[in-house]
């Protein structure tokens, strides 16, 4: 098992990344007063699979329990899913001293989480992130959102959870699809922060099991690059940028083909590539450097090219950036790997880097 | 002009209290940058009288403005309205750096703040409080919500303004049933903390304009009793609920009567008086208290006696309490005129504290 304290403004907390702690459950869970209620969060399909294992686990710790499900895929994750369950929590009696426990990948533990954080004001929330993606991503910085139908995560909070648990066995049994989508992330980390992650990623796991059984190192040393970063720079204005290394081209991507043909991990891969191929070209990274990205991606048979595209149309999803302010934006590069670096640019100067 | 700073958790800011200094709305923000926009949300009414006043001054002082208006009352205060204001926010491509400005009463305050702390996971925004209620209390303390169908603020946030202004002034033209509704709140504070204030307001003021003439440094005096509080217990977790004096019948008689027949200071008012006779009865609050507490409310016509209501029904909207963890409630008594306490009670002798 490995462990990392979580220490941000206002609150501290715990992350245990153990294989089958699934099965221990209700004993994690802080239990603060005799008939205490825990509002689990998932989707459909989940539930079906883990649903009673989960209601048994807390029942038998003393908790009332009452599953909330949701249909699975970004649809959910919308204003009217949150008032849905608005109105469960009502049902079910939830008040602030009681808890809701998010069970599943980035869709359910944003919306869950951001639930958790308006509901009466915000109630506790303990987060058990289902995929690989959600484990090294989504459940460490307190981002919570739901999406509008302009754009994705447009009406959120900053919250933490109390408590995330992380069972890497849940992903022997997650779409191979969804397994890659959370490997880029994996990758990314390393590129920004940590040549010996990269490299023994790059050489060293022949097989998937092999790549398996080593999943409770790999999450604790990307939810460890991403802690350090997040203490940082909570609140998303400097720092935490470096988490956004190949989302650039990687969100032109996925609004370019309305999030329908690239996951985010396989955009995002794209994206680390093709921005470090310009910058290595121009001098800004070691030379070199997109190659072993390239080869890194080819091994976990994630993509590396910018398809065919409306490059008009790209280039202006690029630019509408949330987070532009002004004239100017940033780019994430990479000195080499093991080390990223923000470099503020001029808006224009984006196309650089982006396209040919 | 009155000036006090709130320090809070990962905030600092300012509240002026002046006469007049709508006038001087623009030149008292902040300007980071050109071209920055501040989007108003105000209702129907206020728009239709300050609107043009209020582009005008944000428009000389360089700010890009937008007016959104939704429809007065509380019927307003819901999720569905936020929805409304995240998609004009998205329509006038307001950013992070931009601000939203709050004009207006409790409704505008508290679901514009709501607003505010979702859109963009929290953009800036500046309260301009235009009532008496919303001047001496819910634009202090970072409260912010929107009601459900089950129920009053069951869904919100803390989040801080970065200014607030008040303009004592607008209180001319405030209806005079919204005016008494917000002394109520303001007789709150003398009774809970400050002896001089509230011997002040029975015994000085003989007409209304002189009443008037007197508002800032009343409001400066209600919010200074608000920051020490709020600043002790941001979250709500024990002395702030010294604020709620009052609220436990104020409550049950807003909900018994469907929020209709009484506004929130009428229903406070005969909280204050109804709760001080009992506990001066049993000896808990010195002799004679009540009768001042009477005496106030009839001078600035406010209602102090419980009328004929269903009991069981009051009782059951009193023993349902967000805050009420399991068999634990809590009252706020008086000492005496000018010292407020808490007093935790078992679930069950509520009923001697309420009811004959």
């Amino acid at each position: 098992m490995y462990v990392l304290h979580i220490d941000v403004t206002d609150r501290k907390y715990p992350i245990y990344i153990q294989r089958g702690i699934l099965s221990d459950l209700g004993k994690r869970i802080p239990k603060t007063y005799s008939k205490q209620k825990i509002a689990v969060i998932t989707d459909d399909l989940l539930k079906e699979i883990y649903g009673d294992q989960i209601e048994k686990s807390l029942q038998e710790a003393g908790f009332l329990t009452k599953i909330l499900s949701i249909e699975p895929g970004e649809r959910s994750k919308s204003l009217e899913t949150a008032a849905f369950l608005y109105d469960e929590l009502l049902d079910f009696g939830i008040n602030r001293e009681d808890r809701i426990l998010t069970f599943g990948g980035g869709v359910v533990g944003d919306l869950g989480g951001f639930v958790a954080s308006t509901f009466l004001r915000g109630i506790p929330f303990i987060q058990f992130p289902t995929t690989l993606l959600a484990q090294v991503d989504s459940s460490i910085g307190g981002k919570m959102a739901v999406n509008l139908k302009q754009g994705k995560n447009l009406v959120g909070s900053f919250y933490h959870p109390q408590l995330v648990l992380i069972d890497p066995d849940l992903l022997q049994t997650l779409d191979k699809k969804y397994f890659r989508d959370g490997l880029a992330e994996v990758i990314k980390y390393g590129a920004i922060r940590d040549e010996d992650l990269f490299f023994r990623l790059l050489d060293r796991y022949d097989s998937e099991e092999d790549l398996l059984s080593d999943m409770e190192f790999i999450i604790y040393r990307c939810c460890g690059i991403k802690k350090e970063i997040v203490e940082k720079d909570e609140r998303d204005k400097g720092e935490r940028m470096l988490l956004n290394f190949g989302h650039t081209i990687g969100h032109g991507i996925e609004r370019a083909f309305h999030y329908e043909r690239y996951t985010h991990g396989e955009a995002v891969a794209i994206g680390m590539h093709e921005i470090t191929k310009r910058s290595e070209r121009m001098g800004e990274t070691k030379p070199g450097t997109s190659e072993e990205i390239r080869k890194i991606l080819i091994k976990y048979r994630l993509p590396y090219q910018i398809p065919d595209l409306d490059k008009k149309e790209f280039l202006k999803h690029i630019q509408h950036d949330k987070k532009a302010l002004g004239e100017e934006m940033h780019v994430v590069l990479l000195e080499e790997i093991g080390k990223g670096y923000i470099q503020p640019i001029k808006r224009e100067a984006i196309q650089k880097y982006v396209m040919d």
